[in-house]
């Protein structure tokens, strides 16, 4: 047993050896043998081998055809019943299916999760300008679209924290400079939309707009994502706050209780 | 402490406990205060307490604006790492996406955890005829267009499991008698799609086909939803088993690798 199996053995909860345990799954990283999961997890082969046999009973793990580990269909059932994850997209989807038919490009929807993005959504065409979002992946704050809105609308002491560390670039055109990066959140509190125009790689422009809860606190953002040649910013905003505003409204639109629902099944 | 509290709270390992609280969530009951939560997780209000203290820190739950608990959006996050869930949808999108643009109706995409059907993606218009499957929930195998094309190519036990045990009845065309529905399975097999005419809500008519691996094993089935009445399912049937094939397809094509990735980020 290494030096690195033996010392977070001690001194950590269960669950917190069975968090470890899943967090060791990533997207560069989504399968994995049993004495890689307790490397990464810090957990001796033992304590592994027994939590993982829990882990693959309930379904939160499952093994692949070569018999490596990966994350259950169990554990994406659950995760889908976070009101911020699937139940927001549910409510957005078919706005964003409008904004898709606009115009063919990328359409993604994204919460913010303390200083990063995460995207609940992207809907792209074939011949759509590459993006290489990951639903349920993350990225920065101050280069994207929705980034830019989200953290315009977010409390001030994330902002303060976000400005205060080095902002990474991007491309030639990400702002880094934090005095310019405030007065264009100013801006974009002003105007109602962002726009990321070659921020985070100069052949792509987007455009984003809140989405809001009841109070009208920002709790999401959406965008489309256009090829920069070209791209019409001045147009496509008020396309994209309507998107935004349609998704905000269908959030609060009583929903059918499960008694309703029950009466209507699948097909 | 009732005993309900008490009973199970000895000989359950900490993990089955954490599970436990973790599974209280469901459709039904997405959000919930802590006596609840422990209730329904047949613990004790301290143990309930103490493991949600936890998975709270560690974002696998979260509070709303309201005190209540629900599941966060980082069990969201580890769950789309799942490669039957998000990963099957990430690479099926384009091709559900043109199905969509085929009808404007409903379309599916569907996997199966033992007998039941988990529905992974769902697009659906604003005039679509109505569906009421989420994304993330569970249906029987024996009525859906999806459901008949995992069950025909499920595994023996499975058939016969199921065809062992009384059929639920969804409207008067469902198919209870288990002589038809494996003859009906049968003809599945042989024409490579199955319709789905009623046998839900008598106003949908779903056509689905298989999505396979690369040994030719049925991992997951696509369908089109349309309205019952008027519909062409030897039209339908084409299109449909055509967009299965391309995504049969697109999950083995070489995937950038992450040095690729890492080139290319979102905008």
């Amino acid at each position: 047993m290494t030096s690195l199996e033996r010392r977070p053995e001690t001194g950590r909860s269960v669950t917190a050896k069975v968090l470890a345990l899943l967090e060791s799954f990533t997207p560069e990283a989504p399968e994995m043998t049993l004495s890689e999961l307790a490397r990464r997890a810090g957990v001796s082969l033992p304590t592994a081998h027994r939590r993982v046999a829990e882990l693959l009973e309930w379904g939160a793990l499952e093994r692949g055809p070569d018999g490596r580990y990966r994350i259950g269909l169990r554990l994406w059932e659950l995760g889908s019943l976070a009101p911020r994850g699937l139940g927001l997209r549910e409510a957005a989807m078919p706005f964003l299916e409008d904004l898709y038919e606009f115009t063919r490009e990328n359409v993604q929807l994204a919460v913010r999760e303390d200083t990063e993005v995460v995207f609940v959504e992207r809907i792209s065409g074939h011949r759509a300008v590459p993006v290489w979002t990951r639903v349920g992946g993350r990225f920065a704050l101050h280069a994207t679209g929705v980034g830019l809105v989200l953290l315009a609308h977010a409390p001030v002491e994330i902002q303060q924290e976000l400005l205060e560390t080095p902002l990474e670039r991007y491309s030639s055109r990400t702002i880094t400079d934090p005095g310019t990066l405030r007065a264009k959140l100013a801006d974009i509190r002003h105007s109602g939309f962002a726009v990321s125009d070659g921020q985070v790689t100069t052949d792509a422009l987007s455009v984003a707009a809140p989405v809001t809860d009841q109070d009208g606190t920002v709790i999401a953002a959406v965008s489309l994502v256009v090829r920069a040649d070209g791209a019409q910013p001045a147009m496509l905003a008020p396309v994209v706050q309507s998107a935004a505003r349609s998704i905000t409204r269908s959030l609060y639109v009583p929903r059918p209780t499960p008694d309703d629902s029950a009466r209507r099944i699948p097909s």
